[in-house]
Parts: C-alpha cells; structure tokens; sequence
C-alpha cells in the first residue's frame, strides 16, 4: 500500500538525498528515478552509498511512465524545470525542489533569475512550500515550489517577528554560513576541496542573492507592507548546514518568547532556552532546525540564530514534508530520524 | 510493547550513537541512561544533537532499577567495565562494547590492557560479538561482547578467505586508516583540530595495536592454527569512517568469489564488483560494511579494501544488531537507515 | 649581528608561530625559549615541525638569563602575564601577546577580566600594538602590548572610517568568522576535531566577548567620543583565519575610498578593487590583511570584509612587526612571507 | 644581480607554488609567466594570495621573449610539455614538473602514459630530478626532470635500503596517503569538498599508478637487477601532504641506521630517532621530508614512513632546490622556510 514515488533529477544532491530519506519511508516506494545525462546507470554507479537500496535505474523523463506515479518529486535546474513540469499529467502531485514556482510574481522571477518566466499559469498555482505556515494550502495543493534553502532559514527566524511587531521591520540583517553542498554537484574551482576546505568567504554579497526574492515577497506578505532585509551569505568548509546569525532590534526577551509561542507545537522547530545558540553539528542529516535568541550589550538589540541542514529541512526533507501533507500522511513520517554527530 | 534498554555510559559517542539508533527502532524504548560524572544533567546538554527526543535523564548507575531493564548496553571504558557488569542482576541481557570482555583467554587479556582480569567467570560466559560468525552463539547470550572497530573490519576481509585456505596465513598485512571519533571524546592535543585537520599520521604502530589481540584470537581460531597478521593504523583528518587496505597472497579471483560467496545472503556486508574499492564517504551513519578486491600487477598478490562506520557497525550498530538476536527481534530492525552522503 | 631574542610561552602555538618566523629573520637569533611544564624538553618534541631547527631548550623563565636578551616575546596566558613582565629587568624590549597591557584603563581591565590589574604602573606605560596606527609610539617603547586577533581585524575594517566620519558611529556591527587556532592549544570538547570539524557555531555572543574592550577603548579613542560596536564572533572549521564582516551605514563608495587611501602607504594591509571581498584562504600564513567594500541593494548600506591570520597578523606577525620598530629593523623584515595557497 | 625566471603553467597550483617560494628568493626574480587560457590576466586574479606580488601578466607562451630568460620552470601537463620544451631555446635551462621526461626509456613512457613520446632525444638529456641522488648531473644539466611526489616520497624512504641490500627485494610494499592538491587545481567530482572532506578512498590500485614507471626504473638501477613494488595510493581529505607507510623486511635496526648515514649530511632529509613515526602535519608548506623506522611484533620486518609537502618537496621545491644546484646558487636557497603548523 506504498504511494508510487518518482524523483526527477536523481543524479544531483537533494535527487540522492530524497532517495535515501523515501528509503525508510514507510509508505513510499521509488518507482522511476531520472538523470538525462545518466540515463541508463544504476542508481549505485552514481551514489555509491545508496548501494544497498534496489532502485529502478535512471532514465530520461521521456521515457517515465508517470501513469503508475502518485507524485512527483522535480530536483532539475531552475529554468528548465518550468517546461518539464508543464508537460507532465495534470493528474500528477507534484512537489518541485528548484527557484522555478517560489515567486509568485512573475516580474520578480524575471529580475532574480535573469529570465522571463515561461509559464505562468503554473507559477500561479503553485503554493509556496515553507511547510509550518502554509500546511492548509500545502496540503490541498497540486504543485508546491520548494524554497529556497537559506530561505527557509531566514524564515524561521524572522516570520513571527515580523507577524508580531516586536522588531524593527526596516533594520533586519541577516549573515548567513552555508555548507557547500547547497552548490550542489557542480564543477567549480571554488567547491574544490583543495581551495575550499581551512577558509572561508562571501558570496552573492551585496543584495545580489536570489533567496533575497523570496525574503522580499515573504516578509512584505506578513507584514502587510514592503520589507527589505540585508542578506550576506558566507561559504564555509562544511558539507550539510546552515547557520544564520539574525540581528534585528527589538526587546529581546519579546524576541525569544515570541518564536517560542510560534513553535510550541511544531516538531521540527526547536526553540532553545533564552541564551543558548545552536551548532550547525546538532542538526546535519536531520529535518530539525535549533532557533536560539540572546540579547546584545545594546539594549534593544536581539540575536536570532538558526540552522538547519540545507539538503533536508532545507530541501529534500521539507519536500517530503509537504508531500506528507499532499499523500494525508502524518505529517513527520520519515522524517523524526536523529542528526548524524559526531 | 517496547523493550526497556538501558545504556551505560551514554555521555561518550558509542552511547550517544546508541541513543541515535534506538530511537526510531519500533521495539526499544530508552529507559534509563547512565553517565557518573554528568549525572543529573539532560541528555540533551550533553548532546544537543538529541534534542529533539524525550530521554530520562543522565543517572549514576547504582541509581538504576535493573529490574524494569530488559537488555543494557555498557558503553563505559575497559577496566572498569567488568566490576560494572559483575554487579548487575544475572537476569539481564548485556551488550558490552568495551574491550572487557573481547579476548577469552585472560593471559591474552592482561597481555594487551596491562593489568589482570578481574572477572574470568564473566569473561568465560561472554560471547564475542561479530554477528556475522557468531550468529547462533550470540541469540542465546546473555552476555554479548563488541568487537573492536578496527577488529571488525579486518575480519570482515579476511574471515572467509582464512577460512577457505585461498591466501598466505603467513604474509597478511592491514594498513588501516581510521577516523577519529574511534579514539572517543577524550581531551588529547592530537585530537585536536587544530592538529588533526589536513594531516595524517600513524598511531599504536609496529604490532602495539590492542585489536592484534582480537586478530591473533580469531585468525587463528578460524584457521586452527597460530596467525599473526601485521596491522598499522593511521588517525585520518575523518569523524567517522575506517578504511582497512589488507594486503594478501593469493589468486585475487579467488578471493574475490570467496567473499562474494561468503556475504551473498549477507544484509550489511556488501562486497563490489571485482575491482571496484569502497570509499568510507559511501558507509558513513550507517551499519553497512563495503568491501572490494582488486588484483595487483604482481601475479599472485590481491588487495582487499573494507570501509565500515566505527561508531556504527563497528561499535553501536554492531551492538544494536546483537541485541536484535538476543531479543528475538527481526536482526536488520532500526538498522537499515542509509549513509549520509554528501 | 643579530639581537638575541628570548621567547616565554615558547609551547603554544603563538609562540611556535614566533619562532617559525623568527627562524629567517636575518637580523634575529633566538637565545632562549621558555615553557615552563615542559620545561627541560627539546622544541622538536613539543612541535616537531621545528625539527629542523637548531633552538635552545625550553627553560623555566627563571633559568633564563636575560641579561643576554636584547628583546622579550611574551605569549603567557593573560593574567600571569603581569607578574612575570614585572620581574623582567628594566633593561628589556618587551613584546607581550597576551591581553594584560591592551586596556589602558585598569577598571576596563577588571570588567572584562574578571580580575584586578596587579601592575597598573607596567599598564600606564605599555603602548597598543597595532602597528600601522601607533608606528611611533612602539618604535619608542619598551613595552609593547600586541592587539587581540579579532580586535585587530575589526580595527582595520573600521578605525579610518571612524576617523573621517564617513559611518554612522551608532551602528556598527562586527559579525566575525574565527579559525579555531584562536583558542590556543587548549583541550576543550568542543574544539576536537570530531566536533568541530563539518559546522560552525558562535562563542562569546551577546556581547560577552572580551575583545570588545579594545573595541571600546580604540574606536572611543579615534572618534572623540564613545562608541560602541555590536560584535558577533563564531567559530569555524578552520585553523588559521578570521574574516571579519562590518557592517556600515555609509556611503560605500566613501567607505572604500576612505580605506584605500588610509591604506595606500601600508605594505601589509591590501584594501580590493571596490566590489571585491576577501578570502581568508588568500592570507593563511601570512602578515597579510586583505580588505574588501562592497555596498548592499539597500542604499546608504556598506559591508567591508576584513580578513587576516590570526596567529600572524593577528598576533606573532604584527608582534615580530612590532619587534622590528622596536629594534630599528625595517619593519617589514622577516614578514614578507607569501600565505600558503591551497 | 638576479637570475631571470620564467614561468609556463602559472595558474595549476605547481606554478603557484614555484612563484610563492621565488617570491623571497634572494638571487631570483619571476620575468615570465605563462598560461594559455588565461593569458592577459594578473596573476592575482587568478591566485589572490599572491596579490602582494608585484608580478608580470600571465602570457601565452609564443609571447615570451625567451632571450631574456635565465631557467624556465615549465609546470605544464605531461604530454603537451614535450613539444613546448622542443620549442624552446637550446641555450636557457630549463626545470621539468610533468612526467614527460622522468622515464628514461622511450616504451616504458608509451605504456604508462598510454601515448609514443615525441622527443626521445630530449628524453635521452634530461636528467632525473631526484636532487639528492643525482645533484652532479643535475648541477651540469640543461634539462631536469622533476619526480613524480610520490615517487620522490616512495624512493627517500627505500633508495638506501636497496642500495645497501638491507631489506628483501621482491617484498616491498607501499601504502601510500596523499593529499589532493596533488591532484591539480582540476575540475572532477571526487575533488570536490562536498565529496572529498571526511572520507578517504584508494586511486590507481591495482599496480597501475604512474609513478610506478618511475620506481621500477629507479629502484632497479639502484638494484642492478629487477625490482618491482607493490604500490596503493589513497587520496586523503587533506590538501598538502604524502604519507608513505613503506613495508619491508629486513632487520628494523639496520633499516634505521641505513637511512641515519645515509641522510646524516642531507638538509631536507630528516631521519627520526627508531620508533618514532612522522605525521604530514609537521612538514606541511616546506621542503623537508622527515623519515621514521620502526619494527614490527614480527620479526623481520619494518615499517618505513616518510611524509614530504607534494606541491614543495615533491613537486615545487625540488624543482628549487635544482635550479639552485642549475645556477650555481647554494642549494638550500628560498627553501628553508619553516613548516605551517597548525
């Protein structure tokens, strides 16, 4: 009595990374795996440590037979996942993982990805996938758009803040430390071990990040006007995580008792006590995300730390999350599997 | 209608890894955990990767009520492991995973750890713990002893081929790489990262290495006759992995279809296509065991190439799999869960 | 001709960095090494990447004569530092690198501290050791304070800025990203390579951390008026490097050019081409502090990125800089040593 | 009063290393820079670490003027090097990295590097680059050689021992752990970070390594007869750095004693007292190779271990430290640079 599971893309991290957590899933089972360049190859050719799993090997989308598919998880590139979601049956649910339905406005997705959107009708439609405030849609939903994965963290951090009033809405800053895999499986010189491991840098410093997209449409939604938030992103020599450090202004006692509240009954958002600060370490493998606050020398100023890992919460486990929520199953099914430490 | 496990000594990375495992088997429950020095404390002070989960406390062990314990893992340190298990109630089933109770011969024992052992009726009683060789004896244990990480990985390499008679007994050689979560939580200068990260060096070289003690008793054992192997281990800049490149005289063929016959109805020891060698990236989180063989251009030579998780098939998951036999429970139950890649 | 130099605290690692630059200096020759638990060792046992060298034996300081000392480096932890620099002659050019000297003001001391000053008369007289700014002051001094390693960062990014009033004093915000050899060589959990190595968390947040005292006292000092910064440093899995990210309100184009300028003379600090931010992996080893301005999507918003080694320039690289003033070296001398890249 | 140096393949981290060390040089001074692709860019756009170095633009070979040139270092890939240095003026000197000249016979260098060699009579002058072993006919020679590192690492540990016939010669082995910068700055997943860091596995198993052209040509010219090693790379999560545990017998003491006279005169060699073993870590960024014997529980058999830097000792540094010998220039000069540690 197992949902027929698809995932398009396998070749790539977050492909590999909804594989293994679908693994032990107790009511999914992978029926067709896709990777166009790897057409034909075992899915243990590719990832060597999926090895033990018995995986239909990879094919083109072409050649899917999606009638046999309950839904359909879409890790391609931005940009191409628009014309492959639009040629795939209506009857499919679909939970896409790439920049391409995040936006709802098309003018946006135009200014952050360069390119006019091609489909517009499905961006309509698509819900916007950050699971813990969007479950009724989510759950109703046919398309969801993944989000961004330091998106989803800068979320976390902020969204009740922001639906409270307890912070200054035009002096929100985020520094954010992202693990290399959210690069993905690129051949860059700057992902190489040899230049990347012992150091650290910027990156799409400046405002020129796309999850600033996302931020911009998000936090001006629940605020009820125009936000703008500040948002430098460093690459660091870890694989898994994220680490955002928040600085906002605000009483932060109100801070931590109001991300508290939000997340009382949220299972994968854990609110530590007023003071303590999470490690990105505590949470790598995981679909958990540590939301920690502290209060600055200056009065009226708040830290908000979050993290989260980039390829689960941030992607592949949120995905599962909402396709949880899209099948009826229990929401946390798959996903309660504990952080890898050391 | 758990089981009620109890865990000695969860404040090190075997009890915590224990802990990990456990909580999503469908037949244990966590009931008591133990820790002298930090008793009182919060697991998840201790460990702030579980957090997430309802654990009882850090207890002393003598605070423990053994009778609502079904099955004890003990995760203390050698030496003073066997004064712990002497005390406990003979109704108990017991998984050691310390060095206690690993050699049956006491001479042996005192030889290695350097000072006498204290329990010989215990150590008599003991069943040494590779599940995969000790099957039978260890359903019917009470008292299961782990096996070194580094023990398991060379066994799971040579076992078959000693066995079989298909190598050199005389010229067997291990250079092993390890990762440095093996060496524990302790607090030494070379464990440091800043001393660790980016190098490598040798530890416990030139025939000093503890698990030699598990080789000689188990080689020789398997081919009723005295074998020395020699064995160099190496601390790698890794958390979790051990890699073992074993070096053997004899038709590489051979060896390969010896294991490959050996472990083909095997869940956790997945031997590759002839030529193919594991990467310890493809095991890492997991309780599988990867082995390759691959000839060398030297007729008459073969290189045998094993890659398991010390903290997991070689320590915890080791542990968790015997409690499963030792329980009636179905062996492969909370083990299943795939490596963490990337 | 060389001066004969003297090192205390020879067996940490500042002080093994003082030695391996020491070591081709054409004007240096060390005299004299102490350590005082390992006292009586070679220095290739303590740190065998000085193999190579021909060093006196570590002493305990009082067995080493210094009347045959021209100049003293000083890398004792703070606190026992005041009553040894107390006992040394009059005589000596003394180069301190621990935190006992930087805060002229003997209640700053006992506030951050946590300790009275015990030498307020040896306090009065030390001079602050950031080179480029107090060029004169320790060409002329006898006892030279050296800066904390993320004081000096932050220093760079921000005093001429401060000084020309192109940002507004009220909010400046220093999140800061440290390499772990910062810590020294201490034994703590969590810095093991088995914690720390794969994520990041921060330390001393909230405005705890003890360098905001030189943060305070400088930046009051240049603008004429207090100031003070918000200031966030973390931890990261790497072993020599800080970047430091400043956040400004300000013109960015001013801030760049304000940098540019105050820096166009210094050999060691290297202010970008606007636009360009630095990386630590461009530095490591090295006297190098590479500056970077870019400015932010939100107008009137400036990031400058700082990044230097903190064991080098951030401590035994500007303490030898420092040394070479004092002696009337060139002061570049010895320190022109390309980073090591990858 | 400077050597004028060129440069050919200034953008692969061997050319990087080359103009690192020639940096502080004293007798030379980099006139030319070379690489194809990037031609008419500065070198620290392309090595930002170098970006305190006042260095010639990076320019396609033909726009070299040759006649004003010294020695040239050509770091180019093996293959595409031969007619470079074809091409080149018979009077200027020139230092080899690649492997296009290391073998002396025309069809060993057909079957290893699968291609007839085009230049048979400048293969027939070149002299092999191991400095220590060939100094005088590196001093006359006009075309050098470099090793392969791990060729060099492989024959500082066995060269003496073959010589002087203290070990069996058809039973050695070497295991040998190396870093990826040896890898070159090349684009390939298992390079990546997300790929490398915390995991290791074998390369080129199986006898078919390329530096084994190089140790059977050596160690049986050494031999006067046949010797053929066994040979295992393993690629570690480390970025400098070769570790070769080498496996012999022979009588331990007679090993160590061998390498001690051997060595006793060499400045980069560096043989440890018996039973202590080297670690990457103490010779990373430098020149020395640092050597250690120990015996096994076996008798009869040793463990050789030699660690050298791969890009310095193996690579760069020894092409230094023949151009040295090349001009005339003492040898040990720019190469005395202490080791980074941590």
């Amino acid at each position: 009595m197992s949902y027929q599971i698809a995932v398009l893309g396998a070749s790539g991290y977050t492909g590999a990374e909804l594989v293994r957590l679908i693994a032990t899933h107790p009511y999914m089972a992978i029926a067709a795996l896709s990777a166009d360049r790897k057409a034909g190859m075992a899915m243990a050719e590719v990832f060597p440590f999926l090895r033990h799993l018995d995986l239909p090997r990879l094919a083109r989308i072409e050649d899917i037979d999606f009638a046999k598919i309950d839904l359909c998880f879409c890790a391609l590139p931005h940009g191409t996942t628009q014309a492959v979601i639009a040629g795939l049956p209506r009857t499919l649910k679909i939970v896409d993982l790439s920049a391409d339905f995040r936006l709802r406005d098309p003018a946006e997705y135009a200014k952050w990805y360069g390119q006019p959107h091609t489909q517009p009708a499905l961006q309509a439609e698509a819900v916007y996938g950050l699971t813990e405030f969007y479950r009724a849609e989510i759950a109703g939903a046919r398309l969801v758009a993944g989000t961004g994965c330091n998106a989803a963290t800068g979320q976390f951090a902020l969204r009740p803040l922001i639906a409270k009033g307890v912070i200054d809405l035009d002096d929100i800053l985020i520094d954010l430390k992202a693990g290399v895999s959210g690069a993905g499986r690129s051949l860059k010189e700057n992902l190489l071990h040899a230049e990347l491991s012992g150091g650290t840098h910027t990156y799409a410093a400046g405002g020129k990040h796309r999850h600033l997209g996302e931020f911009d449409q998000e936090f001006s939604r629940v605020a009820g006007r125009p936000v703008r938030v500040q948002f430098t992103p460093h690459l660091l020599p870890m694989n898994r995580g994220i680490l955002a450090t928040v600085y906002v202004k605000g009483d932060p006692a109100a801070v931590h008792q109001t991300l508290t509240e939000a997340y009382a009954a949220e299972p994968f958002l854990r609110v530590l006590p007023f003071g303590d600060l999470p490690s990105t370490r505590d949470i790598a493998g995981s679909n958990f995300c540590h939301i920690g606050v502290i209060g600055d020398r200056l009065p009226g100023r708040a830290v908000v730390v979050a993290v989260l890992d980039n390829l689960n919460k941030g992607s592949s486990g949120q995905a599962l999350q909402n396709a949880n929520l899209m099948l009826d199953i229990e929401e946390t099914t798959g996903l309660m599997l504990a952080p890898i430490f050391p």
